[in-house]
């Protein structure tokens, strides 16, 4: 028996995600209708998941629907706000059960664990397409933006940078499946399929940080961002980066910084805050459970300076450098 | 020179529709920050347009951008509320400078006329795909369910139904352009391509609607939904549904009854309400310059029950039905 678009919403995307009293009306209406809490703002992203550029056929079905949510869940706690209301645009170009089952696990999966509700969303028949559209809420006038790093502010980043990158070569299978071991592999895949969204984080950082931005594009590529729009520039000590030591292990052979530089897709939040802030971060860290690392300094002078043991670097012509015996 | 995405979202995607005191921030940091107004609910929807199916390489690039928009603001207008923020994510094969220009073009007229802003998006190479994510607001506990139709409620209807049909039968040269004069034509075919959300009917309608939808699907599909989700049946005459005389021209040809009464995209709103409101109704429909039709009235026996000339009337059996001279 083929499925329709109502059998579909009804027996896949209804009751998705925690009940919250703060949605009248969910999936079924024209709209759904939702109560912001008073005195706040609310914010709102959208990202999209498109097959053969997002994802492949080999990707796991659960996970793409567990990470268009993250995504979007990690581009609220950017901003320091809580998410809380989830659309879905789903182009199908054909709905089997099997998929749909799959999908559906995933994104209660991610709702549950990020107190998101599913709120309401489209189907349309296509080529393989998922849009995600999040709206959170945060006190009035806190949301953390990328334009206020200001000189002598300090950079943080969240976790550990460039699994994602070595997890996506695993998948590409780039990397052999004998590289590392089971478990380290599993690991590394997972940070790929299954990103975390720092929302822990997100949420104190109304209090402390002066800018925000999340790594989708890799540290390299989105500090840069937060730097431009600040007007500011920063130095960054490689050493310092939260680097895996799975990267060292294989450095030469993946070609370099490159992989955790400028890979993407770590869901990291990096953000900048006073020195006077660092013994809140440290509590912030440690109250949360998530590893925060200074990564470098915010300075007047624009662009992204990077130094290794106090020497600048060349991140274009830095595959010597992947050679230091210290990193081994 | 080829686009970046910045590029784009630089040279198409900025300053799109009025400037709006309610938005922080708008395209460019992680989320876009939006302010509310108090004791108001917000409510959201979401939309896709995709290539081959609502659309085809014939379409105008103008109006897929226009109908991406007002798609939504329809959404918006059946629920009784006001459109004011948009987040547009498009995925695209190539990025054509005339083809994002056009687009470009479409969405300003499309925001311009409804006071919308674009706050947000995201773009992804892949094939086409266009999904408008649309939030509104009006005061709280007033959004306009499908779910309050009761027993003696009469149904009323915006506009014309069964243009936007007659205009895709145009576009798809399944009737010759030489079936209607040349404005006649134009007029149809700009149904189909760029239609009118009935806005200010909307924002009329918490006052006095007990249920509305907005008709997408054709009047018979989504008068049904109103119906079932309301527990309720309705009968509907057909002499009195606000049909263009244009059908009735090309009645046979075109195969009859279904085309209007089940043909999709004429974005008109179907609302429900009490029969001492037929005056208010009037004053309304004089204010705004919409045509308001009463088309039949709520039951309490569950189904659509048609009439015409106040006798039972089987849609699957009417192309006999056609040929009534006082039709024509």
């Amino acid at each position: 028996m083929s499925l329709s678009e109502f059998d579909i919403i009804e027996k896949y995307f209804s009751n998705v995600g925690p009940q919250r009293n703060d949605v009248s009306i969910s999936v079924g209406d024209d709209c759904a209708v939702l109560q912001p809490l008073p005195n706040h703002d609310i914010v709102v992203t959208v990202d999209n998941l498109v097959d053969g550029v997002h994802f492949d056929a080999t990707t796991p079905v659960e996970s793409l629907a567990y990470k268009a949510v993250m995504v979007s869940v990690s581009d609220i706690a950017a901003m320091g706000a809580n998410p809380c209301w989830l659309s879905l645009a789903l182009t199908l170009p054909v709905p089997e059960r099997h998929w749909l089952e799959l999908f559906s696990k995933g994104l209660h999966a991610a709702c549950e664990q990020t107190g998101v509700r599913l709120v309401g969303g489209n189907m349309s028949r296509g080529p393989l397409n998922i849009s995600t559209q999040l709206t959170g809420q945060l006190y009035k006038g806190q949301a953390v933006l990328r334009s206020g790093a200001g000189e002598g502010d300090l950079v943080y980043i969240t976790g550990r940078i460039g699994e994602a990158a070595l997890g996506l070569l695993l998948h590409q299978k780039k990397l052999p499946d004998c590289t590392f071991s089971a478990g380290v592999r599993e690991h590394l895949l997972s940070r790929w399929y299954r990103p975390t969204a720092r929302m822990s984080v997100g949420l104190a950082l109304p209090s402390i940080a002066s800018a925000c931005i999340d790594i989708s594009d890799g540290v390299m590529a989105d500090l840069g961002h937060l730097l431009s729009t600040s007007g500011v520039g920063a130095s960054i000590e490689i050493n310092k980066l939260p680097l895996p030591e799975e990267f060292f292990a294989v450095a030469e052979q993946v070609g370099g910084w490159q992989v955790p530089l400028c890979g993407g897709e770590d869901y990291e939040l990096c953000f900048t805050t006073a020195p006077k802030n660092a013994q809140k971060i440290k509590q912030i860290s440690e109250s949360v459970g998530v590893k925060i690392s200074q990564i470098g300094a915010i300075e007047k002078q624009s662009g992204l300076r990077l130094t290794l043991n106090s020497e600048a670097f060349d991140l274009d012509h830095s595959n010597q450098g992947i050679g230091f015996t210290h990193f081994n």
